[in-house]
């Protein structure tokens, strides 16, 4: 199915005073912390535009559209990984996702576009879009807003096979969670079972979430120890025990300060797209002159 | 379409000396460290199999296959959260996938199952399935044995149209990274820099990977500054803020020692799976004597 996607570039027919601005690698000066950003601004040719217009036919025309025009389309969180929800997509919603950076789908059922958020208001924001190695598969790398599901849950994919088949009956729904954030809400409940009458002796995981001092000397401990496994020429295997070790040690006192890992890794990502680690580490040390990044 | 699986449940169609045993949340004494697993093994009567046979059929019926008896189906590694791959499941692939524990999809083209890594040998090792709210999109959550691509990229998804549609040529492909992976491909890239011809003073990553003393110097620098936002009750932004720094400087230690991310998570998937942690904190701390997890 031939599909239009005229009003798609629209935003780049612009006129011969306007520019398009389009930068990769957090560059734009209009948002430090963007990893990717198109940026439309005002006062140059229209050379620019046309090119990247060019540019954007020429991919969707790469795309291998199914015999109703639609690529499958996921959107994934960018900092956690989290896959957020699957739709569909077909030319016009792969090129108003491009130019709105709101991640676009187009809707079997009513037959017509829609952007997530449009009624939530909890967008995805798109960092960056990927195709496979087939060219029908879409990522839409992206930072949502709220949560993605319709049902309010943070993404679409809440019910685990595998608890639906053991005997046990599932209490509520469990997000697909890979490691870290498995973890983090492991971490999580042991807190929350805290306020529950006693059931015994705590965890150790309690157990640091109750004693400041224990868990603070762990995690100067763990570094440490983390340490001398450079320094003292350990074997690889002992340097992922005790980075894990920092790790899960760190995401307790995460818990018990309510910081997300995402929250952490947002941080991350504004702070390495702009090398701004190396730039706030380059003006801590005085004696450093080095180029940045 | 009405898909037949009763190959795929013959695995449970075991004798009355067999019993399948089903349990999740590692709790098999046969492998320690798988989150969920199917075992098999013998000397039971077949009552527990005939139950589980009839849920995976009530699961199977739930799911709204399209209409060509399919429903997308997405692989995604455990532990880094990378999306793998892209395919489709009909009733037969899935229920495969559940019995045999390896990711498994229809070709539409070949119009038969097919078990990602049945030519490769990469196999992607289910640890958990996922079904969305729609019941029409499934997440296989499992462990690559290798590359998943059959180009020999780690995923299939390696082509950014972001970087395609700036104006600079792109060097090589660039997998569709969330942020902790972003960060390790970067200090990564600062590490192979090092071996190039001078170029300029070193970025502050790299006067990091030239200086055991200074990189062991600010993670436990690093360390003490998160232990002090909980110890002297700072806020909320400033434990995620020192966090960031802690988890950059130690994967600066790691990409040095050739460790990557994703092992030090499979460390942790094996250890709070088990409650190691707790189990290894427990036998260290001497005068605890606490439940476990």
């Amino acid at each position: 199915m031939a599909v239009s996607y005229v009003h798609c570039v629209q935003p780049w027919r612009v006129s011969s005073k306007t520019r398009l601005f389009f930068s990769v690698g957090g560059r734009c000066r209009e948002d430090r912390w963007k990893s990717n950003c198109l940026v439309f601004a005002s006062a140059m040719n229209s050379d620019v535009s046309l090119n990247l217009q060019s540019k954007v036919e020429v991919l969707l025309d790469s795309v291998k559209w199914d015999d109703k025009g639609l690529a499958v389309a996921i959107a994934q969180n960018v900092d956690s990984g989290a896959i957020l929800m699957q739709g569909f997509a077909n030319r016009d919603a792969l090129a108003t996702t491009i130019s709105s950076q709101k991640a676009t789908f187009y809707s079997r059922s009513r037959s017509t576009l829609w952007t997530k958020g449009e009624t939530s208001k909890n967008f995805i924001n798109i960092h960056d879009i990927f195709l496979d190695c087939d060219r029908d598969s879409i990522i839409y790398l992206g930072k949502p807003d709220g949560p993605t599901c319709h049902t309010g849950s943070e993404t679409c994919y809440y019910t685990s096979i595998f608890d639906h088949l053991k005997d046990q009956e599932v209490e509520g729904n469990r997000l697909a969670l890979t490691t870290l954030y498995s973890l983090e809400s492991t971490i999580s409940q042991r807190k929350e079972e805290l306020a529950a009458p006693e059931n015994g002796k705590p965890s150790w995981t309690q157990r640091l979430l109750l004693d400041d001092n224990l868990l603070c000397s762990k995690i100067r401990e763990e570094a440490d120890e983390l340490c001398r496994t450079l320094e003292e020429n350990e074997d690889k295997s002992r340097t992922a025990s005790e980075m894990a070790d920092v790790m899960y040690h760190a995401m307790v006192l995460l818990t018990l300060k309510n910081v997300k890992t995402e929250e952490v890794l947002e941080v991350l990502r504004q702070r390495f797209s702009k090398s701004g680690i190396e730039e706030k580490r380059s003006r801590k040390a005085l004696n450093y002159e080095g180029n940045l990044p």
